[in-house]
C-alpha cells in the first residue's frame, strides 16, 4: 500500500466562469486517482472561507461519476468564491500562522487554487511564505478567467465558452436586428475592462465575409466618437443594420473610461442623462447624429455562466488541466500555475507545464496590437485562427424538465 | 392531375421570434405537398414589401430537406419583418385596391400572415374587404409572439422557446449570484409590457422549492415599492442571495409604468439620476435601502432571438401549425387564425382548430388571476403545470466551425 502524503484543499476564487467546475472535477479526479492523497477538503468561498474553517469533504458531495458529469456541466463557483488580497507577509504575517496552523490541523500537504491573476497573488504568496519557514506543501495555481487576461498561458479555462456564447448571441443578435426594413445601429456591450480579448471574440460570429458584427471596438485602442461615427456612416454605404462589439472599459485618448460619467450619474458628453451603460451611450449617440433606430444591449453575467452553451473543447481542457495540477503538485512542484501551451496550431493541440507564478500574478496579458485592424475598428484573421479552436464542440448536458439540471452545494451545510 | 387554384403568399409580421421560421416552413411545406397551390411567394419585410412588391419565390430559396431544417432552426423573421396598421376600408380603401389589383396579378388565391394580434388585424381587416367584395382569397392568421397574450390560442408559438432562454439563463444567474458569502439583490428585468407571461416563466428556473427566482412582480399586479422593501426583508430571513424576476412593464397603483421615469430622462423616485431600466431601478433601491450588493440585468433581445436554445416542442409545433393553417385555407376558411387547442393535459397533447380572427386582432391575453400567488409576487403550481410542457426537449443544432449555422436571405437581391 502506497503511503499518502497527507490531505488536499481546493478553492475557487474571483469571478465565476462556466467552466470553473470542470477544473474542480479535474483537480478532484486526479487527487482521487493518485493512491497518494488522503481526503480532498473543498474550501467553502475560497481562502475567506478556509481561514473560517468552513470547509467540506469532497468525497461527500461528489460520490459517483454523474455527480462528477453534472459538476463539470454546472455554471459558477460550486464552491463559491471570495475576493481576498493577502497582505504581504515581510510586512504582516498574522493571517499566514493561522492559515498555517490549520493546514497542520487539517494534515493539509497540497493546496490547489483556481483563479485569475489576482487568485494567483494568493498562490505566490502562500508558498513563497512556506518556502521562507520550511513548511513542506505545494501550492498550485489553476487558471480561470472568462477574460482570457494572463500571462504566460495560451489561454485561460472559462474564455471559449464565454467566446461561444458571445459570437452565437452576437450572431441571433444579427438576425434580430435585420427584421425591419430600415437603418439600425445595435450597440452590444461586453465584458473586459482592460483586455479586449471577449470583445474580439464577437468577430467569430461572422458566418461568412461581410457579416455583423461591423465594427468591434476594444480597450487596447482610444475610442473617439468622430471616429466612431465615421465609421457608422462608412458601414452604411453597404448595409442598413449595424451591430458594434463594445467593450465595457473603453477609454477615450485621455484616458477616461467612456462609461465614466454613468457610474457617477452625471449628464453624457451631449447633456443627456445617461441611461445605461456603454451600449446605450453609443446607440443614444448614433440616433442623436444619424437619426435612425438604435439599441443598446449589454451581454451582462450570462457570457460568465451560460453553462448551456459550454465550448466541449474548454470543458474538457478544464478537467485536463486540473488534473495536471495535480500531477505537477505530486512531482514536487509549488509556486507554479498549471499553464496551456499550444503545441500545434494544425491541427489545433494544447499541452501543459507549470510556470513561475511570479511570472502571472497581478499582471493582464492585452490582444496583441498586430491582431487589431488597421483603423482600430476591427480585429485581424489571425485573431480569428488564434481564437476559433478555442469554441468548438458541444457538450451533452443534462436536462430535467425542459432545462439543464445542475449540481448544488447544500448552502444550509455551512 | 389536380387543378392548381392559384398561388399562396406568405408574411411575417411584427417582433421576431426564435420559432417564427418554423411556422414559415410549416406552411411552405404544406402548401407544397398540397398539389393545389402553384408558386409560393414570400413578402420581403412583410405586408408593407408586399405593397411594394418586394417579393421572392420561396421554392429558389428552399431547396433542399436540409434548407428547410436550417430554416426552422433559425430565429427572427426569415422574410423580414413590418410593423404596418391598415387603415379601415370604410374610411379609405386605396391601399386595398392596390393590394387586391396585386393578388389579381400574382395570381393569388391563399395569403398567409404569421404574427401577433396586430398583425392579426391586418388579416382581418383583408378578409373583411374580401368579403365584401366578392373576392375569392382565403386569408389565414398563423400565431407568433414571445408574449403569449394572444385570445383564444391556449399557447402561442415562440412562447416556449423565450420560456426556456428566461428560465436558464434566471437558472445560471443564480448559480453566478451565490458565488460570494454576503447579502445580494439581482434583479432581472423581462420582456412583456402588459401581460406577465415572460416573467412568469421564470418561476420555471427551480430545480426544487424554495430556489430562486424568490421574487416575481408581473405587469398585472399594481407594484409598490414599500411592499417590494418588504418582501426582500422576508426572503432574507431564509438566505443571502436574492432573485427577482421583474417584468419591464410593472406599474405602480395610479397606473403609471415604473420605468417611465426612465424614457424620460427624469430623476428617479429617490432623487437619482436613472441608470437604465426597471432592473436597475430595482437594484439601486434595494443597495440604498439594505446597504446589500445588487445587479440589475436586462435580458434584451436574446429572449426573443436565442436560436441556439429553442424548446423541441415548441419549434414541432409551429410547423403542424404552419401545416394546419394551409389545410383550413384549402377548406375554403377565411379571416380565421389558425389556433392551440390543449386537447390533454396529461399526456399534453394540442391540436390546432380554425378560430375567427375578430376574438383575437387587436386584444391582449394576461395571466389568470387564480395563477398568481396570495401576496402577489409568484405565481401558482398551475400556472408552472400550464407552462412546463411548452419547454420540453431539445433540438438537434447544426454547427459549424462551433456555432449554429443559420440560413439567411441574401439581402442584396431585394
Amino acid at each position: 500500500m502506497t503511503k499518502l502524503h497527507g490531505n488536499a484543499v481546493i478553492g475557487q476564487s474571483g469571478g465565476p466562469t462556466a467552466v470553473i467546475n470542470a477544473s474542480l472535477a479535474g483537480v478532484y479526479l486526479a487527487a482521487k486517482a493518485s493512491g497518494k492523497i488522503g481526503t480532498v477538503l473543498g474550501m467553502v468561498n475560497g481562502f475567506e472561507g478556509f481561514l473560517s474553517e468552513r470547509l467540506v469533504n469532497l468525497g461527500n458531495y461528489l460520490k459517483t461519476g454523474e455527480d462528477l458529469e453534472q459538476l463539470c456541466r454546472t455554471p459558477a463557483s460550486y464552491l463559491g468564491s471570495c475576493r481576498l488580497k493577502l497582505p504581504d507577509w515581510k510586512e504582516n504575517d498574522k493571517i499566514y500562522q493561522e492559515a498555517f496552523e490549520l493546514f497542520e490541523k487539517y494534515d493539509i500537504r497540497y493546496f490547489f487554487y483556481i483563479g485569475g491573476n489576482d487568485s494567483m497573488d494568493t498562490v505566490m504568496k502562500l508558498s513563497s511564505y512556506a518556502k521562507k519557514t520550511g513548511k513542506e506543501i505545494c501550492f498550485i495555481g489553476v487558471p480561470k478567467t472568462i477574460d482570457n487576461d494572463l500571462l504566460a498561458t495560451d489561454h485561460t479555462p472559462g474564455y471559449g465558452s464565454a467566446a461561444k456564447y458571445i459570437a452565437t448571441t452576437l450572431r441571433e443578435i444579427t438576425r434580430d436586428s435585420q427584421a425591419y426594413f430600415l437603418n439600425s445601429v445595435t450597440a452590444v456591450e461586453i465584458m473586459g475592462r482592460n483586455a479586449g480579448w471577449l470583445t474580439a471574440s464577437a468577430a467569430l460570429a461572422r458566418q461568412k465575409e461581410g457579416d455583423s458584427p461591423d465594427l468591434i471596438y476594444l480597450p487596447e485602442c482610444s475610442f473617439s466618437f468622430e471616429q466612431y461615427l465615421a465609421d457608422l456612416k462608412k458601414v452604411f454605404q453597404r448595409k442598413k443594420n449595424i451591430i458594434v462589439a463594445v467593450s465595457e472599459g473603453i477609454r477615450t485618448s485621455d484616458g477616461k473610461y467612456v462609461c465614466e460619467s454613468v457610474a457617477s450619474g452625471k449628464e453624457d458628453v451631449f447633456g443627456h442623462k445617461y441611461l445605461g451603460g456603454v451600449a446605450n451611450l453609443l446607440a443614444n449617440y448614433a440616433a442623436e447624429k444619424l437619426s435612425c433606430k438604435t439599441r443598446g444591449i449589454e451581454l451582462n453575467v450570462p457570457q460568465r455562466c451560460a453553462g448551456h452553451l459550454i465550448s466541449k473543447t474548454d470543458m474538457e481542457e478544464a478537467v485536463e488541466n486540473g488534473k495536471s495540477a495535480v500531477q505537477f503538485a505530486l512531482e514536487g512542484r509549488t509556486g507554479v500555475m498549471a499553464a496551456y501551451e499550444r503545441v500545434s496550431m494544425e491541427p489545433y493541440q494544447i499541452a501543459f507545464s507549470p510556470v513561475e507564478i511570479e511570472s502571472i500574478a497581478n499582471r493582464e496579458k492585452m490582444i496583441p496590437s498586430e491582431w487589431i485592424s488597421g483603423d482600430r475598428n476591427d480585429v485581424t484573421e489571425e485573431f480569428v485562427r488564434y481564437a476559433r479552436p478555442l469554441i468548438q464542440g458541444e457538450v451533452d448536458l443534462i436536462y430535467e424538465n425542459g432545462l439543464p439540471k445542475q449540481l448544488v452545494l447544500p448552502r444550509e451545510d455551512f
